[in-house]
């Protein structure tokens, strides 16, 4: 079958002829539907040699979604022909953060070497995608896997991000989206039906900040030097009650800082350079701030995510493209001329 | 200055001259804007002698918006001229539930005979109304006195009542309201913004159902011997999260019970008869039920109901009358034919 | 191998000799080497013919640990040799409540004909158990077999029904343990590790009432009818804010009821004669007060509980029969003579 | 009256003669019983002419108990002769905070200039104090004073900060201590008897660590180059699930980042020199740990700490003076000599 593989650290993606993977006792065997293409693909291809040890060549993809084309030995919650999304963040299944639902913080996945499909094992950028355990599948029903697809990662991680900050979002609070991008635009609608807080989008693209009003942001305000000004003219002396940053570079995590009021909330979703950091000390910011960096989600929100999007609260804009202009898409990706997610789909 | 009174139980209340109040130390007057007529004014005013131990005659009304006309002695932070909506379930201002901002439930109210304005004390239903503490007053911005007095209970109660469930009403989850009157039609606005849920309309009435879907439910269903299986359509084996009774007779409470699926919600809102239950026990129903009975709300969500009106969130129906015509509006609240809620407006 | 059995309904169960299962694919077979006996089998084993679907004659034991004797191919995450406790509630994996670790409320089990082991599906007063996952596996440690079997349910049903009432049992409040038998003499030790809250004892019998006192209860009341009275002097006005009814008979829940303060929550974990239940109306109980009726626990809690055993937390009384007198711990069990739970240990 | 008064920044206190106020309406004058000496104090008064615009001289002590001596016309809550405690972090009382009983997070304290005693307003160090609201007192019943005056700042600001934690401290968790001093020493009581979390208290000095076992840590390292070593010895994988500084200089913020887990607290206490911070970024902390510094606490946790005083859960080491001997326990502190607090009591 073909696959978008990585091949080596700096080098671009190849598509390339694999072998079609049989499933073992308790796996499953997807034939893909819709893969997604994402801006940690880009960062994990380019960085340097050694810093990610997989073993190379590995099929891309972590946002994957098929229909059960054959089952492993002893599987018996789910069958042929459904229609799944797969879940990401494996883990072992029976540690403590795994028997919580959140395979995203499993404690033995490091040492077990168990990974994501796409980030460490081979992923949805193929044909086929073999899948350890029933458990990392979740039912897509009569969702369209181009439009869906994204969401296991562009939808499930933003969610995860605001879903915490729910409680403090109540009438009369601001929510801040930073980087109307791909996780952006979803982090937007998410705020906009989950809440009732008004909603400030920042981006440094008056195209992004139009497209942000579209999916519901209330104010768009350009980044640049005015811009915590412009958010404290809305916020007034109650600051934000939560700042995302989608972004994650060090300009946008100070301004970040600066927006957020007493008792808020800031958390840094983007990977950026992956050196940037928010400062926190006793007088560093208002009051009781806090400061976090999750990372995906759990598989119960998945599944929120998916229900989501069945009831049109959720939608991600999407550029497709075939198995065979796979690597056009990552080009694309990399060149930051997509306007939303590159969706690959098998023919 | 002229006010309504209830002067002895089972009596209509009567419009009556009484003397203007002057504020002493740390109080506050108002002068009113708008007040409001509830339900519970009819039930209260129907009760059997010595139900409920009040001070005979004492002015009606526990929801009240006002202007402050003057302040007493030591009164520092609030000021003349200042546009405010009155916090009803007053407390004692230094218990734990007080300290916490529940004065709903202040543990020393019985024994200190606190009481809200309008059910105990001499209430809005007047000119003027004396405000015991500044604290008890929330800022009315720009918000329109007669659009805005409801959501001091009408609003409120529905909120505080709804505010609980929130977490458990996630992407997927299914909310009912049983009633769209008063309360109910708030209930649903709210449930509308503030969640991703379906939501369920249930009445009697074609033409509450109708008004149900206008202001946000997904779906409306007659109250009748096959509401249950009509919901349980739509909601699957899930069962309901969430049900609010707003009614709280035997028969809706029963349905509510019926709806409700493992580990959801049944908040008994409604008065009823005042002695309708539900029945919770090991296989009564769906396993981990909560079930509870809460009253009015605290300040702070007050703040909140306030800010979602402001923000176009939430708006009450409501029918204006004249303060000599406000006798009036309790016939028509008595007869139930009102459309939204009565709101009385002194000249 | 020798298996204590379920024959038919109304009749003691048996001391049988049966196959030795054969774990398949992505199943576990467990050389038990404790496994505990519960009023749950009592109930069941009596129950009219009928009422408890289960196919016979069938393996008891719901509370079951063991070691890891052979592994079905495709087991990756756990090896022979471990000693593992047998999470019960088993569930379908891949639901919403699964996904959340809560396969106790699997949403999937009914349909798809899965029951706990011992209470539907061959349980583990056997020299050997069939597990179906490695998922309903959690590791024991170094912990004693016989001294922390019944925490899996024993244990983590209380944990269950008290962590959700955690928040509430702040310094001040008072907690209530109606019943201190197996589930509630480790309800007690929980609350008094788990908060400060004051814990209040309450049962029929002084010895039950003495251990009480010796496990962790700060007051030991006895269950008549002073008993509301006789609380309510330690609770003053607020009354208890947790009352946990280990019973379940109306006279318990009735109490448990009269007892309860504003706000607080009253749980019904005990099965008392399957049909007593509370009233929970507008006026019937102090406001905003929860009532609730939980279902054993998640796997998550099922690690905390061993987790607070090894910390030294936790301890349950037990006596310890072999596995051919099995049928004797059965009959002291049906007799209500056993201090603590019935441990069965193969040889 | 005598009082210890702040006169000029970089200035040591004076004990001086001041008058002794009366109490205008709603106010309620205190005869101070105890009052309690604070780090806070000496780096305010250290602090460089300008960094705080207090009106100078000012009576210091922003922790009190005291008698009520006399209250002003309108207080109707209170009354002469009850035993209190100050609520020392004061608001307006009106706005959304101080509503939630949040008032050391008031949002209009600052335009306002409402301060806390001592710390911008004539405070506990006297004879008597003025109190602008009976809000801001809480019932001491019989509590010693001396005994439990430092629980208004010394005990509740640990609280605050260890409760907004209790959640994720399950069983099988691991809480670090940073400082065993003042606040420290409360830490560790409050989280040795409010959870069941392994506790680890982490100092420079051995007689603190010593101390900090008698009062319930059960295991204490020492502050050097290998503490994060040692403390990842106790917690495994998993690291530490909540790590309290209550230092806040950059080596114990830094060894706190360094020891967290994934989905911990890293709570700053300390003011340490006022600048240090911790750095939160992607890649810098395990996932989704959450960073903050929080502010003194609330009205309804001092109810909750003073609950837990007269639980005997927690109790404050101190040293005590005379008014005349005041400024002594000011040199003490200084130079850090008390073992414990210092506590002021007039004859």
């Amino acid at each position: 079958m073909k696959a978008i593989q990585f091949i080596a650290p700096g080098q671009p993606p190849e598509l390339r002829e694999v072998d079609k993977p049989t499933p073992g006792p308790g796996q499953v065997l997807l034939k893909i539907t819709a893969a997604g293409a994402c801006h940690s693909d880009d960062f994990v291809l380019n960085a340097p040699a050694g810093a990610f040890d997989y073993p190379l060549p590995m099929t891309l993809g972590h946002e994957g979604v098929g229909v059960i084309a054959e089952v492993g030995s002893g599987v018996r919650t789910v069958s042929e022909g459904t229609a799944v999304a797969v879940y990401g963040p494996w883990g072992c299944g029976t540690c403590y953060r795994c028997a919580e639902g959140q395979e995203n913080y499993c404690l033995n996945a490091a040492e077990l070497s168990i990974t994501p499909p796409g980030l460490g094992t081979d992923g949805a950028m193929a044909e086929y995608l073999l899948v350890d355990d029933p458990r990392h599948l979740v039912p897509l029903g009569d969702l369209d896997p181009v439009g869906s697809v994204a969401l296991t990662d562009a939808g499930l991680t933003p969610y995860h991000a605001i879903k915490a900050s729910l409680p403090k979002l109540v009438g009369g609070t601001t929510a801040v989206v930073i980087g109307a991008g791909g996780l952006g635009h979803v982090g937007i609608q998410l705020l906009r039906h989950l809440t009732a807080s008004r909603i400030i989008a920042v981006d440094v693209s008056e195209d992004k900040l139009a497209f942000a009003k579209e999916v519901g942001a209330h104010e768009a305000v350009l980044s640049n030097e005015d811009t915590v000004a412009e958010v404290r003219k809305f916020t007034g002396k109650q600051g934000a009650t939560a700042v995302f940053d989608f972004v994650g570079y060090q300009p946008t995590i100070d301004m970040a800082m600066a927006m957020v009021g007493v008792l808020g909330d800031v958390t840094i979703v983007g990977i950026g350079d992956g050196v940037a950091a928010a400062k926190v000390g006793f007088f560093a910011q208002p009051y009781e701030v806090s400061v976090r960096a999750p990372y995906w989600g759990s598989r119960s929100e998945l599944i929120e995510v998916l229900d989501l999007a069945r009831d049109g609260v959720v939608r991600v804009e999407t550029e497709r493209f075939g198995l065979d202009d796979g690597l056009e898409a990552y080009r694309r990706l990399a060149a930051g001329t997509l306007r939303g997610r590159a969706v690959v789909v098998p023919d």
